[in-house]
């Protein structure tokens, strides 16, 4: 056994912030056998780049501009994730759609993290959708990504119940707080071989304890 | 001030074995000032009936049957209601969909539980929807009635994390065990005056400490 072959090679797709990069980075990489082995963004000034070149992680930037449409772009971001030979793509505040082709690739390999309880407030900015819906209890959902939005098989799920106080800026870091957690959790269990879909029902995520 | 001033009258409406209809006579009825004046049911044989009659607490029963059509139904009952003066309809398991004009006639009166964080897993077999969709994360909303089903404005909810050893049974159990706590809980707070939606925002609902 070569030491390559124990070690759980990651590749994280951010957009923005990459704060749920910097947990990856902080609780899951170089510890114990899960390496994030490059970090891609669609956007060339994303601070997530600079945190991964902060942890000298390989880079790769996939403009619209450069790529010109989706399908191409995602097939280019598809082409330079094998070549880092990725067992898992881990979508960290990307905001754009991959495209079925891109799913296909790595079906069963990709991971999200939604800032719901899904299957409510599936898209955009859910934390504004649970307030302007009226919302008590919220949450954060990790799960698979298949063709739809936010509608792949669910992995781990937490509650975050929306205290009244709470101006918008806390009720977003308490949620985001869960991410942090439950995220690199979710990871960690799948970097185990610990996660499978169930073979009869598509639906149903088990977890190996 | 006459004495029955102060009481906070009730009639719930149940179809069904009525254990929210008794967590409501056993938490609520006869304590402090509220009062279940009427248990109304679509079901002669509903046992919620039988747990009325056994608190002493007048029933009724609008069948389809004897009614012909839901609407001459809704309005029949909404009669009975009204000549118990009740202060608030709360339905507990109550299975028809009340009729626009019934909701109209009670407006921000009528109360629900349903065993869901919605907008998640509306409509019926809420918790076999959760299943169906591998939530990992699922509970309860009180909520106000409006015209659609499991629509209206929020008035409490909390969550139940559905753990994986659990089968349907233990599932169930715990989703009506805070079914249990909160709608009393929520009943409580409307009945003290504490319970509002919000004047320019109507799926906000403000509940005064």
């Amino acid at each position: 056994m070569t030491s390559s072959d124990s070690v759980f090679r990651i590749v994280v797709l951010a957009s923005g912030r990459g704060t749920n990069l910097q947990a990856i980075i902080d609780q899951l990489h170089g510890r114990g056998s899960i390496e994030v082995v490059g970090v891609g963004s669609d956007k060339a000034e994303a601070f997530s780049l600079e945190r991964a070149r902060a942890a000298k992680i390989e880079t790769g930037v996939f403009t619209r501009e450069r790529h010109g449409d989706r399908l191409v772009r995602d097939l280019a971001m598809a082409d330079w994730i094998e070549s880092l030979s990725a067992d898992l793509v881990v979508l960290a505040g990307y905001m754009q759609l991959v495209s079925p082709e891109f799913v296909t690739r790595f079906r069963g390999r990709i991971v999200n993290v939604h800032p719901a309880l899904l299957p409510s407030f599936p898209g955009l900015d859910a934390i504004g959708q649970a307030v302007e819906h009226g919302a008590r209890v919220t949450g954060v959902t990790v799960h698979f990504v298949d063709e739809g939005t936010d509608t792949g098989p669910i992995i781990l799920q937490r509650a975050v119940e929306i205290e009244a106080r709470w101006d918008r800026e806390q009720l977003e870091q308490a949620v985001h707080s869960i991410e942090h957690e439950i995220y690199p959790e979710a990871i960690s269990m799948i970097s185990e071989g610990r996660v499978r879909i169930a073979a009869d029902s598509p639906r149903q995520v088990i977890i190996d304890q």
